[in-house]
């Protein structure tokens, strides 16, 4: 490696930070560590690497669950963390945003001007929005509000050899030329360097309610998920846990969700039809449930909530979590749920299984125990998995991203025709691949 | 030119009636037509037109309004028209289309499972749903529900050698690969020739609720969106007109809508809380108004939105309407009109403006006499408006698309650096340069 540009450090502590995120993926140290304060100095070592062929691993919060963000030998790592000024135009109803803005951090900003930011992943307190702009991310309320590419209007790109260019725009609209926000959105630092952001904000929703339905088993409540679709109604949230998750929740917390049923769907209205919509769908699920809560106080409704704000600590709890993020279309949902079964009693691993279900998107966890090294059966029960998923016409990853983890899975749900026009593309943005190599596809 | 395929007609009616969309653009007759019925003849004419180096243009319902399905000297036309079938998953909340479908064909279908499609253009009883993806277009619900790419999962694409592929996938959230969907999606027919999409469908509102309100002037009712956009309200519908423009729906439509104001915002708002939203949009707007309409039957709904969907017939009805299509940041759309005002004046051309003001996308429409060509002064008032677009933090076009209209424009838009990106983008797919060429960028 050629002699390190200044901002670069290589103190071991430094080095060490940055070698993991939180998909349990081993530790990789990488050569250096970059924590630019302004987007001159992202331009500067991005240059430096381009001129010296050395990789960049851009780097938000760390707690992606791909093994995108880490370290590799050889390469930099680049820390966006540092860049966190952001300012909200509440008439425009827009935030400017740096990239290592924390994602709650951005959200109660804009709940002070009446507005809300809307892509909220589980991780919404720690993760940066240039980390989920980088891996598209989803979340709670992604029922009804999708996903980050649908709050994204604009962004300034630090690219491969050091320029920086301004993608989309500050207007809500707008077609002139190929949508190279969409293309950036989800890329996984492979495209470019993410320093500055035009997000939409939406009015925050006047009043909230949400309803908590238990059934006897999974199969049932994936039933359910058809119901509330069919009634017309159109949850801000809808998630689904299984037993198993509830019954480490009631370890964790003390409750007793799992006395109430083997699967259990919360679901949030929101906005001028809040309560009238929870109604319409707690009359949906009524006929297949064993029982449903609702609440339409919003203190109360962030409590029916817990239980899925805590499925992963519980998790966490009880040994090595792997967590997987698969996506199939809603009508398979309990299809993928049975088969999922089968495969851990197959393999003789635990599986427990929550997520996203007005998305169709599943979050099988496969808890191992704690130590070096992921046992063979497990990797077997995550391969079965991924291979579901894709028999069922989903996807191996619906929000969690490629990273180094998937590659081999990604390009097989791609295909090779469209896998090599990928790659092309790639090599557009990064003739050199010099960003984050043997990372996404 | 080469011998054409047995699937090309050269007959002078077929080329005549592919020669213009509803731009204005001179007529230029291609040198022939396909008219596939099916994927695989879309696939054999391309392959064709690849290997004899002979330029595609794709063509919808040519219904476009930037010259971009048009005729080219030595170009075949490829008109999907013929391409017309769909189906509807109910469960799924999904259509699997192919292009030619009518958008509101489209829609109906959806409707009589309680869905709908939400991407609605003006245009939606003539345009086709592959016109709609190529061009992203938005329309009249696009306040509340954006534009195509918001609607759009997966493509069958033919690419430039004749390959078949797809892109996306049929589950509502994932992140495999780069956005090729967004990619597509606003690409004019340059990068591939989309053969089939998987489309959302939403549940359909289960009730609307519109007014209608009239100001002194255009730049009161540009405040009063900013009102509404402070309200905490989201109409799925926010369209503005200007006197100019009332003035000429009551030429044709026996109505007397200017003699109420000369400006009206019609705002509809739907779904369970339907009503409620609509009294604090209309509370929200009365302090500034000259008069406020409300409705909450369905029908009434429809009879206040027929000044918007009428306002181009009376223009056309008035002489050739030019019409343009820029979006500005919500808060600078006084400026925008009072600008616009100016520059009418100044080149002595008659301008109407109506558009979706919820987007902050004004339609700017320059009247002149009918005939050949476009005098010196509408085309110098028409570059005047993309400057002021420019000038306002804007974009050229909002929806309509560059074709050959705006190409110069668009390179302006989008600076050296990001057109060159964009162009080698292109190449990745076209390397020939055979889809569409001469026209986007
Ligand atoms: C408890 C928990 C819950 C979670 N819940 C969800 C959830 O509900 N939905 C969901 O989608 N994810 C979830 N995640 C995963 C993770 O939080 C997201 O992927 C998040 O978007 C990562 O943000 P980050 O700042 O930590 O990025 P990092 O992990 O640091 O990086 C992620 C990727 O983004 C790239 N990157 C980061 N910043 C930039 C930049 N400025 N420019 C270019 N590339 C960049 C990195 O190279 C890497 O490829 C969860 C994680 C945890 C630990
Ligand atoms: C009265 C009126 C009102 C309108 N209102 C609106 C509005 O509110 N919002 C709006 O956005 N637009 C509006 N338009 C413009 C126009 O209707 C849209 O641009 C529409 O999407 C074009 O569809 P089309 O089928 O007519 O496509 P065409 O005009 O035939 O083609 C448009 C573009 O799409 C490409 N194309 C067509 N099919 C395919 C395919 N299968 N694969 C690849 N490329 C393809 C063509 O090459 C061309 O570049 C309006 C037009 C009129 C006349």
């Amino acid at each position: 490696m050629t002699a390190l540009h200044p901002l670069v450090e290589v103190a071991p502590d430094r080095r060490h930070a940055v070698a993991v995120d939180r998909s349990g993926w081993p530790a990789v140290w990488p050569d250096g560590v970059a924590t630019p304060r302004t987007v001159d100095e992202v331009r500067e070592v991005v240059a430096w690497a381009a001129a010296t062929g050395t990789a960049v691993v851009a780097r938000g919060a760390g707690s992606g669950l791909a093994a995108a963000a880490v370290g590799v030998p050889g390469a930099i790592v680049l820390d966006l963390s540092a860049l966190q000024r952001f300012e909200i135009d509440a008439d425009e109803q827009l935030a400017r945003v740096e990239p290592g803005v924390i994602t709650a951090v951005l959200d109660d900003a804009a709940a002070s001007h009446g507005l809300m930011y809307a892509p909220d992943p589980g991780s919404v307190g720690i993760s940066t929005v240039g980390g989920n702009i980088a891996t598209n991310a989803g979340g709670l309320r992604g029922a009804k509000y999708g996903v980050t590419r649908d709050h994204v209007l604009a962004f300034d790109v630090v690219l491969a050899d050091g320029t920086l260019v301004h993608v989309g725009r500050d207007t809500i609209k707008g077609v002139t030329g190929y949508d190279l926000v969409g293309l950036f959105t989800g890329s996984e630092g492979t495209l470019g360097i993410v320093v500055g952001a035009t997000l939409r904000l939406l009015p925050r929703p006047v009043r909230v309610a949400t309803a908590a339905a238990y059934f006897a088993d999974i199969e049932t409540a994936a039933r359910a998920v058809t119901a509330i679709t069919r009634s017309g109604a159109r949850p801000a949230v809808l998630e689904l846990l299984d037993g198993p998750t509830l019954g480490a929740v009631d370890a964790l917390e003390g409750t007793a969700l799992r006395a109430r049923g083997e699967a259990l769907l919360i679901a949030q209205t929101d906005g001028f039809g809040a309560f009238e919509e929870l109604s319409v769908v707690a009359d949906a699920v009524a006929p297949l449930a064993t029982l449903v809560e609702t609440e339409t106080d919003a203190a109360a409704s962030a409590r029916l909530l817990l239980a899925r704000r805590q499925a992963l600590p519980a998790l966490e709890a009880l040994g090595r979590p792997l967590i997987e993020d698969i996506a199939v279309p809603r009508g398979r949902m309990a299809d993928a749920v049975r088969e999922i079964g089968r495969i851990a009693d197959e393999e003789g691993v635990r599986i427990f299984v929550f997520g996203h279900a007005g998305d169709g998107n599943l979050h099988p966890i496969i808890v191992t125990e704690r130590g070096e090294g992921v046992p063979a059966a497990a990797q077997r029960a995550a391969d079965r998995i991924f291979a579901l998923a894709l028999e069922l016409g989903g996807t191996i990853t619906a929000e969690h991203g490629v990273g180094r983890l998937k590659r081999e899975w990604a390009a097989r749900e791609l295909g090779p025709d469209v896998h090599a026009l990928q790659q092309r593309l790639r090599a557009v943005f990064d003739p050199q691949g010099i960003l984050n190599p043997g990372s996404s596809l």
